[in-house]
């Protein structure tokens, strides 16, 4: 039974032209692959989409040029995590004047809270918010994670939509899932693309997959065949998105391979701009010819 | 496909006395009871058997007694996880007198290990081996995560004959299979209940469930159901499984709620005594109440 | 031998209405009272101030408001620290402006850089600063920590001017003031008070206390007790210190308590609102309590 | 004013020609030329021990061969860390046999337990131990660090003496001092040579400092710099300190480069073997080189 909400929705990358600049053409090629491979929503201003490390500025810009390209084809999800709950209000305010469906936000990650402040936290963004709400749970880089309790107690507020868990954890996310059975319409987005599959096939619904960026088909395709429980179509799938995890996310060291290998690959496919803003930089030569090759063995 | 191992294997509690000695008649009811429940091997000396708990010369006891018990009816796995790599060495020894089918040891858990250190303690440790070995991951206790490339540099030793996962990282265990697909005979056993039905449906080969040791015929069931793609069952089987998991295992506080959780109701269900090795205690009066009504509220 | 900055640096907290609200004659009589105590600068923005919990508008305000009251009388220092580059140097210009001695800035706290994407990040913010930095370290909220080595690569800039570490571990601090031994003019800064004596004793410059917030003089007269190497002196008001950290620091639950605890102390002594930006809400009626009790133990 | 206890007492390597026999001779090497060099005691069996990476059998030798060759001219430390109570307690036994002064104890390092379950596993513990004991924290290993009330509730038994802090925060251990201020025969002994003498300085007892295996004197003459408060003193003897940790403990990779480090120095100057007990292994030809050469380097 499908929700309001499924499937592929791409967290998309910012193409940038410098820490200050979108790379507007490049965003422009960008939707309109991840819209022909038929992707059921996008979802800007993630950790994908470097939210962070671009300026207040130009996230509103972000959001207002989306919203134009996009033209509502498929609903748009806006992040708006932000360590200030006035500038996630102002963020959620702009998503709501773009025609936006819902917002995002991931606990402040300055401070780490305990999990009553963290659930006071969401009680107080939720009077300012004009849109609903889905959850982030990104805690390798929030440092909190939701419990649970924690998730239920929030949700009590209609607004409260849905959760995305980008933990990777395979027994945390069931505890989630088990915790909010009652509420049918509450939906379930699974962050890392290794583990999509597995997740639907016990009952999430959709996957915010970086990889959709760039192969928007393949996780639409991994997602039908998960939801029209085609094991065999599932597990020959699988093995893409494993090859492209371990050979284009896995480049240099870091934690930013993953950003790095993305963008590097969007670059090689002629779709945006590789530029990284801070603290990151693109790959220089020697790591783009490996990402080219890797791209060349993908034969798919 | 099955491969030699597979199903459910489940991690045995180690029936106790006191910190000294073995609750014997409490063994024999376990062992009896999970065979009786049609699991597919037991695994001896596990964190859920309280392995560090325990003296060596308990430890050595455990295995003798396990083995007598058991006779071959099931492949018996030994855990040898110690800092010391001598002392894993004489409980594999005791392991293969003892006509154990394989060991399972995880990293040194006081120093942490780099990769490279680690892989050259495991060739190491291969050397004083008389049986075969799974690596077990467990990095919550142990500090240190196998990264996939370290354990096909180990697994180049034909004696490593798979890995036992209790990282909860549904990504981690799909770049790990993935790591290894050259290599089919190599066997993946799922630690976290929560999580090993899925697993099993992308490619996993089994469970090492420590609910299996109360309710061995649901963990099999579900296996089963995994096994031959019965989606349907297996969400059906999946839910109580979630059921047990969060209401025998998190009462009490702290990461020892699960084990105390578990030989409580082990207790209560009348199969062997709750007393738990140092520095853990069994459940007082208050708690016992909580697991005694969950039991009740578990009607399957 | 003092350096151009030295002594006690209160990290000002911001004084608030609300979260979006300058408690303006909150924040007047919190200047003055630091200033007769003795202080030797003060830092605005910082983590004392919450500054990531504020707006970048309310940020800039705080900078100004600041800047008027306090007329040059001691040095200023300006907390800069966000996870857009872009929005640092415009905060670093916003203190130009407002004729700040110095700005402060801690690693880029979502994403956790590796220590060469780290040294590059500051290389590229030291091109943007029009004024000289410092480094923070902040590892419990940022994730990552400077390494020594890093920071002497940073500090080839002659930008840069010092180095603020609030890790609070000792072997840590003493590698980097090692580190950096040919430097001589660089400055060493120690965040908490607990160990701030003990740091000048062995050669750092002063320490940028939260308590100084509350109690100037005290920390002004350990940092003198401490450069005229009056041991006797340095213990005995150490105590006093330790009893403010573990009576007002220690209330409630979380890392937020010492936040809360020296809010509510400051507005006990009458000095300004306890407001505290979320994710954070002031003590309720009974930890108020005990924070008075606390505040009446201290007899000095 | 100095209690039973004070000063420098090493934490002994355990020279090793494998990893299941002493080097008897380097064992008698070692303790001779720490003796001359004015220790104040000896602790085995500790971290620098290795002594998790060694059989019980091995552990129980090294008792008896240290004891033999010590003849009490100082008082001895055993370590007795096991995660198993009652391989705890067989250590302690062995090591009253052998006339120690007092047995050291860290948390069990498999389990992480909360804090009322720390301080039961304390209690219990003493009904075991024949001989006074010293708390021992090393949260880096044992990923439990006692909170000051903890300490403070488990030192409430009088066999309980002093706490071993190897946390290196500087915070911690002031806040562990204040607690426990009013119990003036409790001992407290800093682990990281590098923050030693500043914790003697504001009241510590003395170090267990890794270094005094090597360079004796040096320690005890920064210990008595600092009983002396002869500021100057100390801060030239801490240069050489910091020139040790930053030359013989940073060479290779990984948390072993101390132990690896130090076992080579120690090697180079002819005092024992430098064979280290799995996991770890001694240093390559170019690593030993780097130490040489530093060695060469502390002209003192």
């Amino acid at each position: 039974m499908k929700k309001k909400l499924y499937g592929i929705i791409p967290p998309l990358v910012t193409p940038l032209k410098d820490n200050d600049h979108l790379d507007i053409d490049g965003l422009e090629r960008l939707i309109e692959h991840v819209i022909e491979g038929g992707v059921h929503g996008i979802f800007i201003l993630g950790t994908t989409g470097e939210a962070q490390s671009i300026s207040m500025k130009l996230r509103e810009e972000m959001i207002e040029r989306t919203s134009e390209i996009l033209k509502n084809r498929v609903p748009l999800l806006v992040g708006i995590s932000d360590t200030s709950i006035s500038d996630s209000a102002a963020l959620a305010q702009k998503a709501y004047e773009a025609g936006a469906y819902a917002v995002v936000a991931a606990p402040p990650y300055y401070f780490a809270t305990g999990q009553p402040e963290l659930a006071e936290y969401y009680e107080e963004l939720l009077k300012l918010l004009p849109l609903p709400l889905f959850l982030y749970n990104m805690p390798v880089h929030t440092k909190v994670s939701f419990e649970p309790k924690t998730i239920k107690r929030i949700a009590e507020n209609k607004k409260v939509i849905g959760f995305k868990d980008s933990s990777a954890n395979g027994t945390y996310l069931q505890a989630v899932m088990y915790t909010m059975k009652e509420n049918p319409d509450f939906m379930f987005f699974v962050g890392p693309e290794e583990m999509t599959a597995e997740m639907i096939l016990l009952g999430a619904d959709g996957g915010v997959n970086g990889g959709a960026n760039l192969f928007p088909k393949l996780y639409v395709d991994l997602y039908n065949a998960a939801q029209s429980k085609d094991l065999e179509q599932v597990r020959t799938l699988q093995q893409k998105v494993m090859q492209i995890s371990t050979t284009i996310y896995s480049n240099g060291k870091y934690g930013s391979s993953y950003l790095k290998g993305l963008k590097c690959a969007l670059s090689v496919a002629g779709i945006c701009d590789d530029f990284l803003a801070m603290p990151f930089s693109r790959f220089d030569e020697e790591h783009r010819a490996k990402i080219k090759e890797a791209m060349n063995n993908l034969n798919f």
